[in-house]
């Protein structure tokens, strides 16, 4: 369905071209004075870069609906929207019969039998608006807990025009206390992954290093200094039996290439129909710069999840 | 906690050293005929090798305490149980202070302040005696449905004496229909790779392929030919948007190296005193081969829940 | 936390004084197609009584925020709000230190260490109009597979001037197919109880009747009679065992007195000092009527989740 | 499904004439040594009284299969069964064809095309041993937080030979602190209920007292002497808004006549048939001395639940 975590709940709403894209977010923790500019940053991290370049960019804005008062949380649900422009209102009329290659469309119609075409409904990437909004919530409450996290990326350079391409986004997370997660089946590292492959394009998710190396140079060896525990390494990437160590955890994704290209492709029609399609519009040509701050939202919220 | 899956929910419990590992299987359909013999053949692939092997193995017996009547199921929870044998209660008290290196002794100790250190407690690999029997019941149902699954493994030949190494599985799931699955966080995808994540020493998950490709190389375009749908490619691994495609699903596992070696390493015993250690007992030199087995019981039962 | 359902999911949020309250219903059908006149006139039944009778009532605007195109569901998520008016902001700033007895002002501070005083927050009567929005779409669901639903209430009269009672809902659930619901936690009984005694001031629920008799009285016998079931009596309310007879469900539940009153009452305030206190505004003497509303959409939600 | 609670989970399993009855606890604390004699003693109340009588009772012997070392939990499930004895295993075959009245039998075979015609199988009060366990672990968690558990019943004396009644458990736990429970939906009078009316044969749940009270006389007053809060009265039964005040919490269960009696009635067969039974075997001529010690066990975990 469209809600993630137990004890801080985060569900969802809104197709990419309705109405507005929104949340709720329940089990924050009362007393906490928001800070908003912050959010804002997260939301103008995430926007398409052309935008953000030319100063052009309108940021989205974000209407607090519940569960804040006087910039101080309640306990209770925070519910927050942000409305769809006109710019998000391009003509899509010529996607409502045809199928574009590598997206979601026909296994949506498969699924429910009625898809909101204009642009991918809740599979678009607009829905993740809401994430990084709740993300950037639990970010500011994980900072009192001395936990930050820093992303960066690795992505293709120089693509033809007109074409896309994948990439890796990389996550460190300093600061984690030792002791969080659970065995067998809620392992922390279940929860991460779990999260991340929810983002749309995200195909792989990889926590450590190492594994080609034999167990004798792989096991991260332990010693005593200075009556503090050290590891010589970190190759568990900061998890061991579904529990934090106290080390940082460090993980990686994997993302196609977007599926929005320009060059003709083949696909088919709701008649039945071979055609050819290109996708028009601004489309990025890596979606993993964008994707990398969502990353960072999911793993705020699946770690302040395991705080709470 | 120790239970996954919501439709179909299997919960485990047991100690590695304790009485029985058992499992809850619940939401199992009812009037379905058990093959007991196809059960027994999991555990034996799952069963360490040298034992199979030299035929001295003796098979872990199953005991079926609920939701069977005369073999076949009532729609009520299945409960099963393994005893724990002799076999597997062998010395332990010399890890009953020490932390080993890349297991979860120090972690399990900071979470819980107790541990039951005979051999892991929970954190063992052999709560995975409990998956694979629930697995098979589900790889059953699922061959009812036309739904086949496929596993390989790829580890490393001639480990040096006395040491280990990791590898992969690569799983594929033949007949899956299309249309399974939940768009945003519930996606087909996140729930495969919380399953697979929570196989102990398992460190990643990965679906699809040709990531470093292209968008125009890696769309996977389609034709209608026959007026049935033929995708050109499969590089989605058989899910788009959280939704499978009808095309055959494809991921792979990958496994860190065995932490059990009889190499000395370093490490710290629970007087916070540094001390040397080797692992005795006869331990797997490679996890692959039976973890692929696992491997395979989570997806069924992953993807036996979604088709409820 | 703020959800109910598990395959018809209702989130609710907002403060009865914030700015706005809202729900998000997540499970709901595809391609149904929504009658929003029957909404409105559920909400109009759920109104302040002096309000409706005087015509002066300025019925609750809802704004439907996704989920819905064209007036057909999507399958995505249904988010709606309902703005608070200035209707609602009367002056509560003499209850911001001192705590309404049969309230939940003192309890609620307790429990978060902070409280939006205004009018109860989240405990506030308010929030229920979500829950009659979701229900009406609930209920307009459950008539197309034949159920419908039946309330009448049992309260005083003659309520002396400044004073409250409370009183009795009685619901039958018509057309309810047999076979529903599960054995033993998650018994449709109890999925019904929980429901509504989560609606403010419901103190007692209660199904079937005849429990004084004894069990030769009060066994519901059965004949077949031109080849159908017919039960001779119904004191079992339509449920045994968790699950569904397909006879007609019943139940009743008991509300408390409003606890607004404009009697005046001792009290205690937040500096731990005795006073006296006399609520001020418009108040319903008994909440049955308006009760009797929610209780009916908690009722449809909850058969509703069932049937999915 | 067949398990209760999140933070403290039991799942139970069991027909009522299979090889066991059991649970598995998930979430109880580590560290807690278990007084397995006071398990013993619930166990022993909640046994027929003819047996515990005369002395001839046997008492359910419970095997303890994970979750505890050296009589102290380990944090990890808590898993047991109890075996179901010859005792037990009385002949049903003449209940195989027959659906006896306001028992489950015929809603079960309309819901799972399948029973286990041998007592009732996950319908049976049998069922109900596993959480006697469970909640005998839960009441002496409890203790060491300082609340203790009171029942007491109102049933018909001098029920006519070979007939049946019902009757009424009441229950306070004294000790609760303030501030437990939730607003909304997961209000902890509603999972009260919904545990409660888990419970077989229950039919009803009120908490509190006073409904037919003018508000001036029914809502609970507040005084503060010698510097604590006092309340005069407590018609709210310990909880407002879904959260405990403090006050004791107290509610009533109201629970049918058995339906098995030696009377002879009118039913149906499975081949369509109007029949007469009389069901044979010693049944309890009221079930509400024995529902008393389940209503202690549900309180305990539902209690417990919220306290982790």
């Amino acid at each position: 369905m469209n809600t993630i975590g137990d004890k801080l709940k985060l569900t969802t709403f809104g197709e990419s071209h309705g109405v507005a894209i929104g949340g709720v977010l329940d089990g924050f923790p009362s007393r906490f004075r928001i800070d908003f500019e912050r959010v804002a940053d997260e939301l103008r991290a995430r926007a398409p870069q052309s935008e953000t370049e030319t100063m052009r960019y309108e940021q989205d804005k974000v209407e607090w609906l519940s569960g804040i008062m006087n910039g101080v949380t309640l306990g209770t649900p925070i519910a927050f929207i942000v409305r769809n422009n006109e710019h998000y209102s391009s003509d899509y009329s010529e996607l409502e019969h045809v199928y574009r290659p590598s997206h979601a469309d026909l296994a949506y119609e498969q699924r429910y039998g009625i898809r909101d075409y204009r642009g991918g409904g809740r599979a678009s990437g607009r829905e993740t608006v809401a994430r990084v909004i709740a993300g950037a919530l639990a970010q500011q409450w994980l900072e009192t807990q001395g936990v930050s996290i820093i992303i960066d990326i690795k992505e293709k350079k120089d693509i033809p025009a007109g074409d896309s391409a994948g990439g890796r986004v990389n996550c460190r997370i300093i600061g984690v206390k030792a002791g969080l997660g659970n065995p067998v089946f809620d392992k922390i590292q279940s929860q991460l992954a779990s999260s991340v492959l929810s983002i749309p394009a995200c195909h792989g998710f990889e926590y450590g290093s190492g594994f080609d190396l034999y167990g004798s140079e792989y096991n991260d060896q332990m010693r005593i200094e200075d009556g503090r525990i050290v590891y010589l390494t970190n190759h568990s990437g900061g998890m061991l039996g579904g529990i934090t160590t106290g080390q940082e955890i460090s993980f990686s994704a994997v993302f196609k290439p977007t599926p929005s290209i320009s060059l003709q492709q083949q696909t088919i029609n709701d008649k039945g129909e071979n055609v050819m399609i290109t996708v028009k519009g601004r489309h990025d040509r890596s979606v993993v710069r964008r994707a990398s701050v969502v990353v960072r939202a999911m793993a705020a919220l699946t770690i302040m999840n395991y705080y709470l």
